[in-house]
C-alpha cells in the first residue's frame, strides 16, 4: 500500500510532525554515484519558504543515507533516505484535534484508523511526505541519464529530459497574477501544472494493467491534491472527430507529425514528447474562516485553520511532478532492459 | 502487468482475432451465487451493433465457466471465464499488416514485441478484451451486494450503487446530435463519461500510494482510449478558492454541504458520493482516409481504415467504467474487511 | 495467492473434476517458437498409468493455446493453456462427500470455504493443476534456451540443463525394491526426488526475500505431497564443522572444490552445479482401511478411500520439480536481463 | 525483492557496518500498542556475546522508532524501525577485500554487483539484519495476541503460542556437549531448530502458491545459514507408507490422533500443532585456516577469516525463526479476517 513499482520500487514512510519522513529503494541498479549535492537543486525547488504563497516552515531537508550507498555509489542494496523534522510546531494541531478541517484527511483518517492515527499536522496524509517522493525522483533521474540515447528517440536527439511547468493558477496563465488573486481574496487557489519528457524510446508501458497512462495515473493521484490527470489533448479529445484527433506516423523512429496521443498510444510511449497535464486543487488550509463538525460536541462550528500553509500548494508540485514520472520511466526501463542491473 | 488487485486479484488474456478472451479473477470470497444469467444485461450493454455509431460485430458474448465455480457458487478458488471470438473476420487486417493505423497501438507494437505480435484487429490492445472486464466487473457488483449496509454510509440508505452515465458527445450534451454530427462528417467522435457510485463506506483507500483515486486512475487507463480522469470538480478546482472547493462536514457520518471532492478525501472515501468522469477520444479507426507510413517502403501513403468499428466507442464504454469501478471497490472493501471471504 | 513470478508470472486455475486446468502466463518474452509438440514429451513424462505405482486415470493432457501465441511464436501477450478433464468419475467422489479423507485436503477445505469448494477429486487442491505447472515448465525451459552461454558458467559449458530424479523409494535406493513394499503392503509410499541445474550463471537471486533457496522453497511447497526441501548439504550441514563445510572457490568463475553449498551462497547461485532435495509424503489415497470422523453424523467412522489413484505420487514429481525450477529460474533470469524481452 | 507480505508487509534494509540496518511494516493495524520495552526480551534472546559459541559484537540493539507509532499505539502507517550500528570494527574486513571467505557471499555479490557492494562484515547480506526480522516479529506476536481464541482452535485452548527451541547441534541432542565439540575442534558448528505454533486456527493459507508451508519455506530461507526446512515427519515422510502417515481426524474442530502433517494439509493450517524444522549449517567464518582465491592475483590462497564472530550460529536462530514464523501467520490471519484492521 505504501509501496510501488516492480523492478525500481519504493516505500515510502513518514508523518508530518513526526520524527522524520523517508524513503526506501528497492531494485536500484548497483553503481550509481549519488552525493548529498546531487538532491539539493530539486530538493530546494520543492521547500516552501521563498516564494510568495508557499508555507513559511523551514526545512533543512539534506537527505541522510541510511543504506544503500557506499563509497559514493548505490551498492545494490535497497537504498533508504530519511528527512529529519525539526522545524515542528505540533500544538497547532493538537489544539484542533477534535475540530476536523475541511478538505483535509482529518476525519477519514480518524474514522478509518479509529482515532489512533498521527493528527498533527495530517500526519501521513501530509505533503510533507512528498520530500521523501523528491529524493527518490532524483535517484531515478540519475538513472534514467544511464540509458542509451538511440535512433529510436527520435524526439530530442537521445537524452530523456523531463520538465515540470505551472500552466495556470486560478485560471490566469500570468501566474503572478492568479496568485495576487489568493492574497487579495485572503483564500488559497488552485493551478495547473504540465509535464513533459523528451528522449523516451518507443514501447515503454505493458499492456493490459501496466500502461503507461496507468502507471503514471496511479502514482500522480498519490501526490496530495491532484484532482485530475490528462494525457495530450486529453480532456478536449472527447470533443475531437478522429481524423482530427489522429496523429500521423510521419518516419520509421515514429515520429508523428501532430501529438495529439501526448507521447503514449496503446498505453505504449510512442517515441514522441511525453505530454500530461494535472489539476491541483487549492490548499484545503484556507485563510478563510469556515464551518466544519466538532467531533465531541457533533455540532458544527467555525474554525479557522491555524499552521503554516500554503496559498497555492500548487507552486510546489512541479518538481513533485518530475519526481514520480522519473520514478514510473525509471521502472519501465528496466522492464525493457534499457537500464542495466550494474552501471559502469 | 496483465493482473491488478491486492485480495481480489484479476488477470487478463486474449487477442481480439485469437480464439478467446478471458480472465482469471483470484481472490473471490466463497459461496457468491453465480450463473450465466447474471452476466447477461452488463454484457449486453457493453455489446457493439444495436446502436447508431457501434460496430456491427457481433459476438454472442456467453461467458464460460472454466473454473471456480461449482454448484452455481463461488468455490474460493480462481475462477475463470472464457469467451470465444467467432465471428472474425481477419483478413481485413492482414491486409493492412504494413500500414500501420493512425492512433491504434500498431505500430509502437510492432516495435516493442519485435514484430510477433498478433496485429489482426489490434490484437492484445483490442476493446475485445474489455468484455471479460465487464464480466469480472459482475461478479465485483454482486459482491458489493454483500457488504453491510450502515449508519457509516450517509448517501443512500446503504447499498452501494454504481452507475455510468455520457456526459456528453462531440462537446454535444444532447447525445444524440453529438452522434449526429459525427455521422454527418463521416468521421468518429469522442465523448465525455462519468461515474457516480453510492452507498461507500467512509474511509476506503489505502495511503500512500493505493489511495483511491490511485487505483482507480490506475485502471481506467487499462480502458482503451482512455485520455483523462478527473475526480468531483477536478481540472475546475485548479480555478477554485480553496474557500469555495472545501466542503463543510455537516454530520458524524461524514456527509457534506457541497461535494467538490466528489467523495475521496485524503485519497479515502468520506462517504458521500463518489463522482468522476473521463475523456474517450474519438474511435481512432475512423471512415476518413488519413496518411500513415508503410513499414516495408517507409514511405507515407494514405490508408482507410477497413473493418468494422464503432463510430463513438464512448457509446460502450459506461458499463466497463462500472466494471472496473466495481472491482476496485471490491478489493477495498475486501481490504476493509466489509466483505466476508465466505459468504452466507 | 494462485499467482507467483515477477516478471515471468504465472497465475494457475482449475479443478481436478472440473471443466479444465490452466495456466496464464505473464511476461514470456515475445519471438519464443511454440508447438504442442513442444509440450508432449514432458507431459508425457508426468502422465499416471503407464508405470507400476501410477494412476489408472488417463488424460490427453494436449495443451491447448487461447492466447499469447501466434504463428507459433510467443507474441508477449499473456499465454493461457487449458486443458481439459475428459476422463472424469465424478461419482466416486460425491459418495465420500461427508468422509474427509485423511491426509487430503478435504476437511481443511471445508472449513475455510464453508462448504463452497469443488470435492471432487480434491478440486483445486488436486495434483491434477501441477499439469499446468509442467506446461509452463517448458516454456521456461525454452526460454533458459536463449540464455547466452558464458564464462560465467563454468559447470557445465554454459548451457543451461535441469534434470531430476527419484533418489529412493520407501527408503530404498532400488526404486523397483522401493515400490514392490507397498505394493506388497498394499499400502501407498513416498519418496525422495533431487534436483541438479549446470550451466547457471553467478548472482541469481535476490537479497533479502527472494534468494534463490526462497523462491525455489515457495513454489517447491506448492507441489501436493511436498514435505521437506533441502540445498546441497541440506540437513547433513547441521552435523557439520564450517571447515568441513565451507567450498573453497578455486576459479574467477567461481568453480569450488567441493559443493557442499548445492551452488547458491548467500541466497545466490554461484556458478556451481544447484543441487536441492525434496521430500514427497506417502499418497493420502491408500487402498488400506482408515479412520476420519463423518461430518454429519461427527462420529468416527472407517473409510476406504476410491477413486483412482497412484500408489507413489513421488515417481511423478520429478518433471513438475523440473517445471518449477525452470520457472523460477527464468524469472530470475529475467530480472538479471540475461533473457531478452524480445527473442530473435 | 527486499519486500514480504501480502497485507502485513516488511521491507527491510541496512547494512552490517552502514550506519544502520532497519525495517518498515506496512499494513499493521492501528492501535496496536507498542513501546520500546515489548521488544527487548526478544532482541536479548537474539544478541551474541552472552553465551559461550556466540560472537563478542555487542550491540545495543535498541530500537529507534522512525514511523507508525503514535501516543505508543501503532497508527495503521508505516512503521519504521531503526537501529544503529555503533559496535562497528570494520578495518578488519577491508584487508580481506581481495579473499573472499569460503562459504560466504563475499565472492558472489562482488560478481552480482560489480563490486559496488558493501563488502564490510558481509554488507546487506550480514545476519544483522536479522535483528530487524525479530523487531518486525515481536509486532507481529503482539498482533497474534489480538486474534479471537475459538473452538476452532483445538490444540491450546485458543491463544496462539511460537516457540522455538535448538534440537541438536553437531549431530548432538546434549546442546552443550554439541558446542564443546567445536570448541574443541577449534572450528564452527551447525544444528537444528524447532519451531512449534499452538492454537492455530483451521484454514490458514491460500492455495496454490501461498501454502502455509510456501510462505514459511520463502521467509525462512531468508534467514542466513538456513539449508533444509521440513514440516511434520518431513524427510522421513518419504520413507512411510500412507496409512502409518495419515492422521486420523477425530473431532470437529480438526483435531487428528497423530500429528505426521505438522499441523499443514493442502497447504492449510488444520488446527493441530503447527510442527516443523530447519538446518543451520555451520557458521562461515571459522576459526579454522582454510584456501580461497584472491581476486586480485587470482591464485588460491591460505585465509584465516577475522572478525569477531559467533562459532555456532544456530544458537541465535530459534527468536528469529519465532519472528519469521509470527511475520507469516499475522500476514495470513489478516488475510482470513481474523484480525481486525483497528484494534481495541
Amino acid at each position: 500500500m505504501n509501496s510501488f513499482g516492480r523492478i525500481f520500487r519504493i516505500s515510502i514512510f513518514g508523518e508530518s510532525h513526526g520524527e522524520s519522513v523517508g524513503i526506501v529503494i528497492d531494485g536500484c541498479p548497483a553503481g550509481l554515484s549519488l552525493a548529498v549535492e546531487d538532491f539539493l537543486p530539486d530538493l530546494e525547488r520543492r521547500k516552501g519558504g521563498t516564494q510568495k504563497g508557499t508555507t513559511p516552515r523551514q526545512e533543512e531537508d539534506i537527505p541522510i543515507f541510511k543504506s544503500g550507498i557506499f563509497n559514493n555509489r548505490t551498492t545494490g542494496a535497497p537504498i533508504t533516505l530519511l528527512f529529519e523534522n525539526k522545524n515542528i510546531r505540533s500544538s497547532d494541531y493538537e489544539k484542533q484535534r477534535d475540530v476536523p478541517r475541511p478538505g483535509h484527511a482529518d476525519f477519514v483518517a480518524r474514522k478509518k484508523f479509529g482515532g489512533n492515527e498521527d493528527y498533527r499536522g495530517s500526519g501521513h496524509f501530509s505533503g510533507r511526505l512528498t520530500v521523501a517522493l523528491v529524493a527518490a525522483g532524483i535517484i531515478a533521474k540519475k538513472l534514467l541519464g544511464h540509458a542509451p540515447t538511440s535512433p529510436q528517440t527520435p524526439s530530442q536527439g537521445g537524452e530523456i529530459k523531463i520538465s515540470s511547468s505551472i500552466l495556470e493558477i486560478g485560471a490566469e496563465k500570468d501566474l503572478e497574477k492568479g496568485l495576487q488573486k489568493a492574497v487579495d481574496a485572503k483564500d488559497s487557489i488552485g493551478g495547473i501544472i504540465e509535464c513533459r519528457v523528451n528522449g523516451l524510446p518507443v514501447g515503454l508501458g505493458e499492456p493490459f494493467f501496466d500502461s503507461a497512462e496507468s502507471l503514471l495515473g496511479h502514482i500522480v493521484f498519490a501526490i496530495p491534491a491532484v484532482r485530475g490527470i490528462e494525457f495530450g489533448t486529453g480532456f478536449a479529445a472527447a470533443k475531437m472527430f478522429g481524423s482530427q484527433h489522429n496523429d500521423a506516423i510521419e518516419n520509421m523512429q515514429g515520429k508523428t507529425r501532430t501529438n495529439h496521443a501526448g507521447g503514449i498510444v496503446g498505453g505504449l510511449t510512442n517515441g514522441n514528447e511525453l505530454v500530461f497535464r494535472i489539476a491541483i486543487k487549492p490548499t484545503s488550509s484556507t485563510p478563510k474562516e469556515q464551518t466544519t463538525l466538532n467531533w465531541e460536541t457533533e455540532k458544527v462550528e467555525k474554525v479557522s485553520v491555524k499552521g503554516r500553509h500554503d496559498l497555492c500548494i500548487a507552486l510546489r508540485v512541479p518538481v513533485i511532478l518530475e519526481a514520480v514520472t522519473a520514478i514510473i520511466l525509471a521502472d519501465l526501463m528496466l522492464m525493457e532492459q534499457k537500464i542495466k542491473r550494474v552501471l559502469t
